[in-house]
């Protein structure tokens, strides 16, 4: 077991995963833990700050440690950026497409069947993507029922991910960097006092999405916001830019697709909402899905093939 | 006269333009002054990095008197950021499309017929943009023969520029982020350390715009450039980023016209090369022009209004 001085013992055995286990969704700003029974449900949580970045190098048997002493000790799974480069241990990446047994193949193994770290899934060549924690609520999606096999998700974010499912399996995926190009906008460049605002589910967003949909060059339409604060417009500009952003990334991640299909949605509520708004007006159907169930569902399948 | 201790004595006559005149770009990082004599030529240059935002409110009337102690007491026309809100005296924009004569009857005179800031130009409505100091290069190309009077000019930079030249004035032109865009991700964003090395005119430089030609999102390739990295990618990030730019840039700009074309560039020349490749690229002809002889040209024209 991990001890809190951060030294290990090798010797205990394997637990049992049918008899409840730990599930951690450690990100690289905050985590969550689940303790879950043998039944499959949540009997304690823990959610706090202590993300990977803010954990560093040479912490982790520590960090590991006090979830356990929290939650019980019990077999852990964790997925997320704790696999990354800068996280616990690196975890190699598994190929598309993945399902959940080729993820619990792959898990690297802190403590051998006690403490596992589950791998992301890439694509290589000229689609070559990354992400580490979404593929678990992917495959936990459709495992629960929230997803059809063959559905579309998105997880909107400061890296939107775009995940197309075919028979339950993650296929192919996409990421985008709408999240963060907003913010370097906004915090950095020519167009942060146009972009301090607020952004709601308004006209001005809705006028973003539209000139994207129609199809708006980014480069040029985000210039145009400047000129037009200097010429006296009036409408919300921050609102206005996330809407392009966010409309040119449907629209690019949709391209190809029939009308009227439905996107599961995956993330914070209220930009979940903006997403459910900009899909509207692209002519498909945003759902937004429970992202906890997802992921303990995810995580249980794995655990099947353990 | 301005005189050095900042106060003016209006008595003076104005000062006839075809004696000769001191020319002035003063843009926001740093200024060039040049004396031109009866005949059009250059007698004297000044260059400095006493841009509008190192001088600041209530310091331009010092920062005028110097460049006329350094050049000679003449009139004098000036261009670019002086004209705007954070520089000499806020000048209203002049609607497009827009000539020499059109400037020049909207000169800002701080000193009537003796110093006169030159106006930008803008556009309204969905396509609104604004530009202060290019405007005086583009007219000043035609003029000067560098530019067919129905032809296409770039000027690439933080802010790229394309002004559609017709009948010999400025018809609609379209500002690109492409600049500052590359710059806040490489300094602010996740990709720093990739975008951190030098831009080549290279076999990734060219990928990037390849890829950009072919469609690619930058959105979604942006965070490509993240992936490949984390994969092992190989080439030059930095490169295939600025040829991503630059092509979506040139994609966007071009849509709609006939192969051949020519786009007369003006420019830093290590970025008007990349331009010029990116360009040829697309099937176009780029052709690097000088840009201080189209500003003297640019401003000899407006002379001849006054």
């Amino acid at each position: 077991m991990i001890r809190t001085d951060g030294t290990e013992t090798q010797s205990e055995p394997p637990m049992s995963w049918c008899e409840g286990y730990v599930a951690v969704d450690w990100g690289s700003t905050n985590r969550r833990a689940y303790s879950v029974d043998a039944d499959g449900r949540v009997i304690a949580k823990l959610e706090d700050a202590k993300g990977v970045l803010s954990v560093g190098p040479g912490g982790f048997d520590r960090a590991a440690a006090e979830i356990l002493e929290a939650l019980g000790d019990r077999a852990m799974l964790i997925a997320g950026m704790a696999g990354s480069n800068r996280g616990w241990r690196e975890t190699p990446y598994v190929d598309c497409p993945a399902d959940a047994q080729a993820l619990a193949q792959a898990i690297c193994w802190i403590e051998t069947g006690r403490v596992g770290i589950v791998p992301g899934v890439c694509q290589r060549g000229s689609g070559a993507d990354v992400m580490r924690g979404e593929e678990v609520q992917a495959l936990g999606a459709v495992a629960a029922g929230l997803v059809p096999a063959d559905g579309l998700i998105c997880h909107p974010g400061t890296h939107a991910k775009w995940i197309a499912m075919r028979g339950g399996r993650i296929d192919t995926f996409r990421t985008m960097m709408t999240g963060e190009l907003f913010a370097v906008l906004r915090d950095h460049s020519i167009l942060s006092a146009q972009l301090a605002g607020e952004v709601a589910l308004d006209v001005s967003f809705a006028a973003g999405v539209a000139d994207a949909l129609g199809g708006a060059d980014l480069l040029a339409s985000l210039f145009g916001i400047r000129a037009r604060s200097l010429l006296g417009g009036g409408r919300s500009d921050a609102g206005y830019a996330s809407g392009l952003l966010i409309g040119s990334d449907v629209r690019t991640a949709l391209a190809g697709r029939a009308p009227g299909a439905t996107v599961a949605l995956v993330g914070a509520p209220a930009l979940c909402a903006l997403y459910s708004a900009a899909l509207g007006q692209a002519g498909m159907v945003g759902n937004v899905i429970d992202g906890e169930a997802a992921f303990l569902a995810g995580i249980r399948r794995i655990t099947e093939f353990l």
